[in-house]
């Protein structure tokens, strides 16, 4: 945990925003796994994390708006807990832990809920991702589980964005953090990556380098040597000869800050002629994507301008043809790159995405595009000093998306689908790093990841 | 997966026990984590899997109880999810590989399931341990969220029981693998273990043991040197030479069957004299506990004589007095062993738990004991061919449990406070194997893990 002065100053800068009303942060509890008391690993609520701290299950905040206070939510533990569990810190140690100006039960919360609807305050509440949240929530209010999620205050959830979008100094700490446990991953999965090696067993390695940093995946690992398959979980592959292997990872520092990196590697350990040739297409518009951040640039322009890049290596390799500049802007670029370049990052792999994605992404005038490929881009804003995004171009050859456009004969005056033929089984490569904009540019967080052709072959034979 | 023979036969069998009506078994969907879209390891619900085999989330299964027909229920991909997934089978291509008879779309089901109500025919559901399966059965019926779990059908619950308490072959072909992962596990862990080492480091090398098998943690890894705190979980301790590390972990194999093991084992490597004279007495009970099962025994008789047995160790260094036989008629041995012999385990840890822990355990003229302790044992029935449980006693010196005893003088004929003075900063032990109850006898589960005093010193020095 942070020093009890930053929940504090948080929360007052949160109760500055100009709402009227009280907040209600319910904190995570136990998600059960296969029975009730059987829990996957207790994961709190970010937003909970960010204004109150506490990593535990059961727990809720409330910030009166008007006038700044904070009550800190639960139950102490009892005698029998006490036995089991050791001694433990009350409810109201916790709220002096985290600077809140007040305790009480779980029940007391629930009279000044119910109190202060009735007494006509606004309760704002934020949209529940969680089953047992709503349920809780519904109990809490002493309203229906379809309420709950029914008016979610959205002043509150632009308030928290506005805040928690711009990362401070003890928050880019802890993602550089996660980002030494990356630098570990990837040492690890290119040291292991050879012909003959299944996916489970590099991703379950993986696994262990997150554990034993004592944190948890921040989002489940895509590895594959088949990365054309863009939701491809089951990593129960085995590495063949002449495959790029992708590997779509992250980790959580001890205060839940994530890491988001993919890398795409031979797995020969040696780029072949192909490879070298798409690789250095993907490599080049990548890097030219995070050196292009920086604030007041919009991330949208970045996106089209890593499109227009990508399309242009693509007409040298005559895969693509005509003007790239007027294929990506009828979008046939997206069949070869059909995702967004990116999303925000922090305490959320995809930062605050809970509040929803176009509340976090987009605003200021610019709505989501619906054309194929660009409507998929998480965040469209301009850039400003904290942000934390993701740079993440890929490239791949979708068999099933290829044949459907070749039938439609879609985008033909852009794309040689007779010369697409010779790479319908190459699979697909992304690129990903983590990048901080600061005062006057950006930077890649963490100690750097091989990713240039020559780093990944050296990595990889040493 | 298996034969799909194997389901069927199972299903019949079910479909022979008596009932009327309509079984309905909801598959689980992903477990949220810190927004909808980023979700915990999928794990699919054990009575689904034993019914209708697929690990995948969104599918429904049907029996009915009085045609012995099985009916799948699910959506099939779309063209869109085709481009991510890649090609994937339909539901109808699924309800064969686990010979069902038909197979539907879940709004068909949910029409099936109102008329089956409304015809008067009975439709038996089981409780749901995941609020998001309350709201998914509640939608699917009709009813609201509260109802959903307040009329389980106990009869389906108990036909159930029935028949997942005895393992079939392929079952414990399943246990023995997940059996194997463990054996890797407490190699590692009694390698890595010394003075210094964080608690962490360890459980995080356990997970990836885990993880590269391909599987989950049957449950959360306790991995203490504080084992007298029962309900520790958090791996934050560094491990301190003079103390025992106590671990109890488990794997799921790819079918999800679990193994649950303890040992306990001094951070040096070298049992001290008062480690090894607590630890021979512990161990003596647990071995002989895992020969006294056999089919035909109560293992509530096994449990008492496994306290006896502890008693009668502690008596005979003093740390308790009396008879030994009265003192567990008394409940005194519970201060030192507060906790039941054991549970069945097989697709759950604890098996089968989420339909309540007295409709597995208990029956058969046996209740629950309400005397502390005792009032722990979580399974107490006579043991059957089949049956596989877990041996598991402990013994603890736990400070605020003792105190407690110590100032209500609480069975002081049995206990002498003195001496159990000097113990006071010993910790906790634990010990624990999975046993299946053969036709004639009993054998332990699995390629031995070192538990003897003389296997675990070996182990630690190699």
């Amino acid at each position: 945990m942070f020093d009890s002065t930053i929940y504090a100053a948080r929360r007052a800068r949160l109760a500055q925003s100009g709402l009227s009303g009280v907040a209600v942060f319910p904190g995570n509890v136990e998600a059960p796994m296969n029975y009730t008391d059987n829990c996957y690993p207790f994961r709190q609520d970010s937003t909970f994390l960010y204004y109150f701290g506490h990593d535990l299950p059961g727990l809720w905040g409330t910030l009166d708006l008007d006038t700044g206070e904070a009550v800190l939510w639960g139950e102490d533990a009892t005698m029998d807990d006490i036995i089991w569990t050791g001694p433990l810190p009350s409810v109201a140690q916790r709220a002096e832990r985290v600077g809140a100006q007040g305790s009480g039960s779980l029940r007391a919360l629930m009279d000044v809920l119910r109190a202060a609807g009735k007494g006509g305050r606004q309760v704002h509440t934020l949209p529940q991702y969680r089953a047992e949240n709503r349920e809780r929530m519904a109990a809490m209010l002493g309203v229906s589980q379809d309420a709950v999620n029914a008016a979610p205050s959205r002043a509150l959830a632009l308030a928290i964005i506005d805040q928690r979008s711009c990362k401070a100094p003890e928050e880019i700490d802890e993602l550089e953090k996660a980002q030494l446990v990356s630098r570990q991953m990837y040492d690890v999965a290119m040291r292991m990556a050879r012909p003959g090696v299944t996916e489970r067993e590099i991703a379950g390695a993986l696994t262990g380098v997150v554990a034993r940093a004592g944190g948890l995946h921040s989002f489940p690992t895509i590895l594959t040597t088949h990365g054309e398959t863009l939701h491809q979980h089951a990593h129960d592959g085995v590495l063949e000869a002449g495959r790029m292997l992708l590997i779509d990872s992250g980790a959580e520092s001890l205060e839940h800050y994530a890491s988001d990196i993919t890398r795409s590697f031979p797995v020969n350990g040696r780029f072949d002629t192909r490879q070298r040739e798409l690789y250095a297409i993907l490599h080049d518009a990548q890097v030219a994507a995070c050196e292009a951040c920086a604030p007041g640039v919009s991330f949208r322009d970045i996106h089209l301008k890593t499109a227009r890049r990508i399309a242009e290596g693509l007409t040298e390799l005559g895969i693509m043809r005509g003007n790239p500049e007027d294929a990506v802007d009828a979008g046939a670029h997206a069949v070869f790159f059909p995702h967004g370049l990116g999303h925000m990052m922090g305490l959320d792999v995809h930062d605050m995405e809970g509040f929803g994605e176009d509340l976090v992404g987009y605003g200021e005038g610019v709505e989501r595009s619906p054309q194929f490929g660009l409507s998929a881009l998480r965040f469209a804003r301009t850039l400003q000093p904290g942000h934390v995004v993701t740079v993440e171009p890929g490239l791949y050859f979708i068999p099933a998306l290829l044949d459907k456009w070749k039938t439609e004969r879609r985008h033909e005056a852009f794309i040689d689908y007779a010369r697409v033929e010779s790479y319908m089984d190459f699979g697909g490569m992304r690129l990903e790093d983590d990048v901080l904009i600061t005062g006057d540019g950006a930077r890649i967080l963490g100690p750097g990841i091989p990713k240039s052709i020559e780093d990944i072959e050296a990595a990889m034979q040493s």
